[in-house]
């Protein structure tokens, strides 16, 4: 049986480190991995399983003999280094925003559109983590009574914004419980987004603002759940409005989502087919206050969809709960995915036609 | 010019001690303030500005010469006792849910809704604490371009479950940073809800229930802002839908809310009207990064409202982030303004027919 080179790029990474986590327990089969990362962090060790690899520099020839390449490593980093991978014989699943909304590459949750892959030209884009869980825990409703509108607010993890935003979050805490800083006096230099003007304290605060602000005042992230569904649902007619937040939780993205549906639906229905879609689990008991709860889905590769009820006047109207670890569905763990569904489908294999441009 | 012998029932709470604090400053001409709870505090002495107030025991004579009674010591002190304040000539602000919907009983904000005090029978209701932020960011909407729906998702901070539930999100914050131990290891007592069976950490995660659940799969708390919304505004075809979520933040809800008004509203008019309403304050600058957040609301009296913006696809939709300290103008500061307001429209007198049952 083939088995593959994997490469990860961004290997020392929140994502990067969790994505070798993830391979160490795959159906891919796996010649080899090799980690890259910046020159900075070249000469390094990571962890993979019992294993240690020492991180290599990556450069535009790290590609040699690579057959897949899992990139999370910034934007930038892709956009310049993935078509020098596709262009080796690579297939790459890209992590970040930057190749998303190009219409060479498939944009894949492989329980929702793994049909996708077949077209892939060397590149297939992962997700951003807030859009990938929605797509779970909605898709099983979609098929069954079509999709109209999405309306959701999101309670987002620090971890979404990087290792080093989790450790200023954890700094920020303890100057004001430990040291009894008042929360407004702490000092922030990270959140909301590293690379915007000013910085705000996450530590007992809720920030409206992910990613910086588009033209239309929605931020990027917003815009990202509204442009990434469409793409991933193959349909432009979804209307979805989003409002991202993040709180003062590390790991675990929740979601409150309201939808339209087309046919209405049945919640008891709605509720057989969240539990029996792949990937999904139902935790939805009120009764015995049975809710998914962002501790819970750390660490865990399922979506967990809670909370469902009738909108109380919308006879289409749905209202649900989802959360699952933005780390693992949200980005390394749905990558890995992607690379398995691409080898069940005979799919890693060298693009002759290069689509995209080398820099 | 007549001065008000005032009593705070509860004063030791988290709202009753804030309570005393917004007597402090406020256009209320007070006479004297008596401080009342249970048995258990009788003795124990509460700040009232400079000076110290010793603990009363509450009973059904407490109230002999009593003209204003603020009660916030739980449904059932309200129950018993408030009737007995009315019988004994003075006007109760209940801040519990015992009275809301009662058809005797104004629910008052008062920037909102004042004129509802006119027909009040000795008690008024103050709202719950995430209708009364929502009620100031949509009213000054409502009366220009009429409201149709709103559909809101909370981050409610833990100070709404009271002292003791700050206490034990204080204690789980420094056992996970300072002890290491595992969010999920940690032990909770109180949160979602103390007379519920089940029990959760608050630290690091998001809870999707605050109070209990109805039948309707919805908390009280989500229904409580489905009825009060419709009492507040005088209309029951406004529909409403909430889903109630506590964050790990102290004090300062924030909201995340979606509106259709009755006509199309242009968003600049409708940052003007909320500007320019009384209690509401636009925090709304995304080019420089302006906008709401709960650990700039503590301490204040005003509602901030900020993410204004239409929705991508509904004409008549709009959606904006709203943030208040919810022991404020959620709470202690609406409570106390309720009391200015029914001095300045002279309905500070004994009632003389009582309406409510003496238990």
């Amino acid at each position: 049986m083939t088995k593959y080179n994997v490469a990860v790029v961004g290997a020392t990474g929140a994502v990067g480190t969790r994505m070798l986590e993830q391979l160490t327990n795959t159906s891919l089969p796996i010649q080899s991995v090799k980690a890259l990362a910046s020159k900075r962090s070249a000469g390094k060790k990571v962890k993979f399983g019992e294993q240690e690899l020492i991180i290599e520099e990556l450069t535009e020839d790290s590609f040699a003999n690579v057959d897949i390449a899992l990139f999370s490593a910034g934007g930038s980093v892709s956009e310049k280094y993935a078509p020098y991978a596709v262009k080796a014989g690579a297939v790459v699943v890209d992590n970040t925003s930057f190749f998303r909304q190009n219409p060479h590459v498939p944009l894949v949750v492989p329980e929702v559109n793994a049909q996708a892959l077949d077209a892939h030209n060397g590149i297939i884009a992962c997700p951003n983590c807030s859009t990938i869980q929605m797509m779970v825990a909605l898709e099983p409703i979609r098929r069954v009574y079509g999709l109209k509108r999405i309306i959701v607010s999101t309670y987002q993890a620090i971890g979404g914004a990087g290792q080093q935003a989790m450790n200023e979050a954890d700094h920020e805490l303890r100057e004001i419980l430990n040291d009894g800083v008042d929360p407004t006096a702490v000092e922030a230099h990270i959140l909301p987004v590293k690379g915007d003007k000013k910085h705000y304290p996450i530590a007992y605060n809720a920030l409206p603002q992910i990613d910086v602000f588009t033209d239309n005042d929605y931020t990027y992230e917003e815009m990202k759940m509204t442009h990434e569904t469409k793409k991933i649902m193959e349909d432009d007619k979804i209307a979805v409005s989003a409002t991202c937040v993040r709180i003062p939780v590390l790991i675990g993205h929740s979601e409150s989502i309201y939808i339209e549906t087309e046919k209405i639906a049945d919640i008891s229905e709605v509720k057989r087919l969240i539990s029996e879609f792949p990937g999904a689990v139902l935790e939805d008991d009120v009764a015995n206050q049975i809710y998914p709860q962002a501790i819970n889905a750390v660490g865990k590769r399922e979506t967990f969809v809670g909370r469902i009820r009738k909108d109380l006047d919308a006879a289409n109207g749905i209202h649900l709960w989802c959360v699952s670890d933005n780390l693992l569905k949200g980005a390394a763990w749905n990558s890995v995915q992607i690379a398995e569904s691409l080898h069940e489908r005979g799919l890693v294999r060298p693009t002759k036609e290069l689509k995209f441009e080398l820099k």
